[in-house]
């Protein structure tokens, strides 16, 4: 079954009417997606998207339709393939190699040949990606650049040592879920009223972990950080986000002020880029907590490829991978980060929020535990409640823990009514 | 002065149609600009672009389509926050963050910012450069991410130590020009006849050395050295570069191979971002060149932006940095990464070749000799003798060494009828 068409849109739900989602480094983000539907021949659709913050969503659809040509007249059968032809296309290649634009539209297509082939197989992407045997999973990454770091044989070894569990672990899934914690409370717009009480509401409907924004005011912070953790108690882990906002020795000094409200992990300190200053971040805040404990360090949602997640992981300086469904080349890429991050024994707590994120990254998480690390210790999927009520098969979190999807493709459907009022410029909600 | 329009091309020669170019990782390349005018309101125009070699130029000129309202009504009178404010939004930074599409689209920008600036002074674009003061240079630069390797007090202290010998060096280079070396020679296309007889050329031509493209085949590879350094001698540098080819482990076993015919230095062995593999690579080679000299290790035209030089320059992972005049946020990033390798004492070799990249790399370098570093030491800058007839001001090397060009601006305006007649995909070169 060959892809005959490629059709991409520009969605942008205006967001920043609200303050949902500021941080130090988005103060107005408008939360988007650059949309691409892959056309079978037997008329079966396959949706992906990349999420974007508003400003440049029509350059990433731009860049949909440049690699269009290159999946058209294509099958989704062997996706690794799939995934290669759409990275290493020469020319395109220049403009990266694998990261930025190019690479965000690369994965809304990757992700879409998913939706597409698990479609068609009548079950939903996690279900499709455990039923895969260790050689099939090392056959979808890209292994160029990782062998110093993994090599596929390690990996094979690597998934058939977990694989005897994978039945046991599907069954605990479906009774109780997969740890989430949530955002919601920590948005740096919000008055302190709506902090306390949204943390409040956090630990009532069953979440063990929230997440603060930090790194716009330092005061603010220490005294929003001190009331969270007076409402939620001692036993509900805090971490916060500091969106890239600091240089290396900024990013120490701030968490020393903020160490005594004992911050779980910062998330994303410094430029996503920086793997030493990472490691010097970590390094610093290792006895940082009360008692001595460390301050965990986290990154992802910005990291740009495997390669930097194979540094990052090299040098230990995180403590905590967050993958993204959409910042990467999509499922295929994502492996190769579950792979590496088990190999070094680095738990993975995805990015999510924005708008079909939550929806996307439940599968991968799923699949981690199911096939790759086998563990959920110290995992947790971020959730954010927004925006699921535009998806066909929203993700559904209750009780603090995602619940397994049934149905089948990738849960990042957006319902046509969406697409077409918030489509940018012309949609309704952007006639106003 | 201000901005009033912005107008964007896509323009791409088909130089695919020769082996011009050819390269292990880039077999067919279309030496392409997305061009962008930056038009005053006096009428005085900026040109610049970035290059990219084919597909994907048309992304690019989205990008520049997208940047463009944050340009239009501004002045050019402070570069520096001319450049913050480009690479700083915060919708458009989530793209990103400084790489990629969107960050070539910033190059081209800020160097037609430049290029009417200059213009508008009567100078060319290195000698408005080389008029800056200390604290002026040091305003160029965003300083955010570089601190914990250089601050901003000790980038004024180092271009105030070098500032004394400033006019005996403009002599200087009035007189000598600066070193080049071409890579004319070394496609990976070309038969041995034309690579023998390039060679000599390009020794009578005046060139102390000469670079060659490996990484497809390794027999090949041996072949052509060994051809090229029986032609040129022992006294000629030979560069060798690998576009990425390798993962770490193959770098180091193939670079031992080509040892004995004494490379200069190796250029991209394995993933620009792979900081940590760059340094894995320096060491094991460190004593592989015949006489137990260290083979260098180059990178840099692919390397997305001032954090991941300044980590090749923490970890002592290169001996060689290639800026590239397009890659990065024009001229003040490239101001940050010469500061950079001045602190670390690395010498700065600028990528050139494509369209218009010596052009624009010619400025970068006389102002490093000038200002920064003050030193040619191992300096010298890539020259390919490809498409610079089609700017109004090509860069002109004669001996072995690039001019002092005199005419104002940045050298980087390509002719009327080039751009319409290589116009993509209407012009008359693609209709044929």
């Amino acid at each position: 079954m060959r892809i005959v068409a490629v059709e991409s849109s520009d969605i942008r739900f205006p967001t920043s009417r609200e303050l949902d989602g500021s941080d130090a480094m988005n103060p107005d983000p408008d939360y988007s997606a650059a949309y691409v539907v892959l056309h079978a021949e037997d008329g079966t659709e396959g949706h992906g998207f990349t999420f974007t913050i508003g400003r440049g969503n029509e350059v990433c659809r731009a860049a949909l339709d440049a690699l269009a040509p290159l999946v058209i007249g294509k099958s989704v059968a062997d996706l690794g393939e799939f995934g290669r032809r759409l990275t290493h296309d020469s020319q395109f290649r220049w403009l990266g190699p694998e990261k930025g634009v190019m690479h965000l539209a690369a994965a809304a297509i990757v992700n879409a040949a998913w939706d597409l082939h698990a479609t068609t197989r009548g079950v939903p992407v996690w279900e499709l990606l455990a039923s895969l045997s260790p050689g099939e999973i090392v056959d979808l990454v890209d292994w160029r650049y990782l062998t110093d770091a993994l090599t596929p044989a390690e990996a094979v070894e690597l998934l058939t040592a977990v694989a005897p569990g994978r039945a046991a672990r599907i069954e605990h899934l479906r009774e109780s879920g997969y740890p989430a914690y949530t955002t919601s409370p920590g948005w740096l717009g919000y008055p302190d009223e709506k902090v306390e009480r949204l943390c409040r509401e956090a630990v009532a409907d069953g979440f063990r972990m929230i997440k603060l924004k930090v790194g716009a005011d330092r005061a603010d912070d220490v005294r929003r950080f001190a009331l969270a953790r007076q409402t939620v108690g001692p036993d509900i882990r805090i971490a916060v986000d500091a969106n890239q906002r600091w240089d290396v020795p900024d990013a120490i000094d701030w968490m020393t002020h903020l160490a005594p409200f004992d911050p779980w992990w910062i998330e994303e300190p410094t430029s996503p880029d920086d793997v030493l200053g990472h490691g010097a971040i970590r390094q610093a805040l290792s006895s940082a907590a009360p008692g001595g404990r460390a301050i965990r360090v986290a990154t992802g949602e910005h990291v740009a490829n495997r390669v930097v997640f194979k540094q990052l992981l090299q040098a230990g300086a995180v403590d905590v991978v967050q993958l993204d469904a959409c910042r990467v080349a999509g499922v295929n890429e994502n492996v190769a980060i579950l792979l590496l991050a088990a190999k070094f024994g680095v738990p993975v707590c995805p990015h999510a929020g924005g708008v079909g994120l939550c929806e996307l990254v439940q599968h991968l998480s799923f699949f981690d535990y199911i096939a790759v690390s086998g563990s959920l210790e110290d995992r947790t999927i971020e959730y954010v409640d927004h925006l699921h009520d535009h998806f066909t098969d929203p993700a559904v979190v209750t009780n603090g823990a995602y619940r397994l999807p049934t149905a089948p493709g990738f849960s990042a459907r957006m319902l046509p009514e969406s697409r077409s009022h918030y489509a940018f410029p012309h949609g309704a909600a952007w006639r106003t």
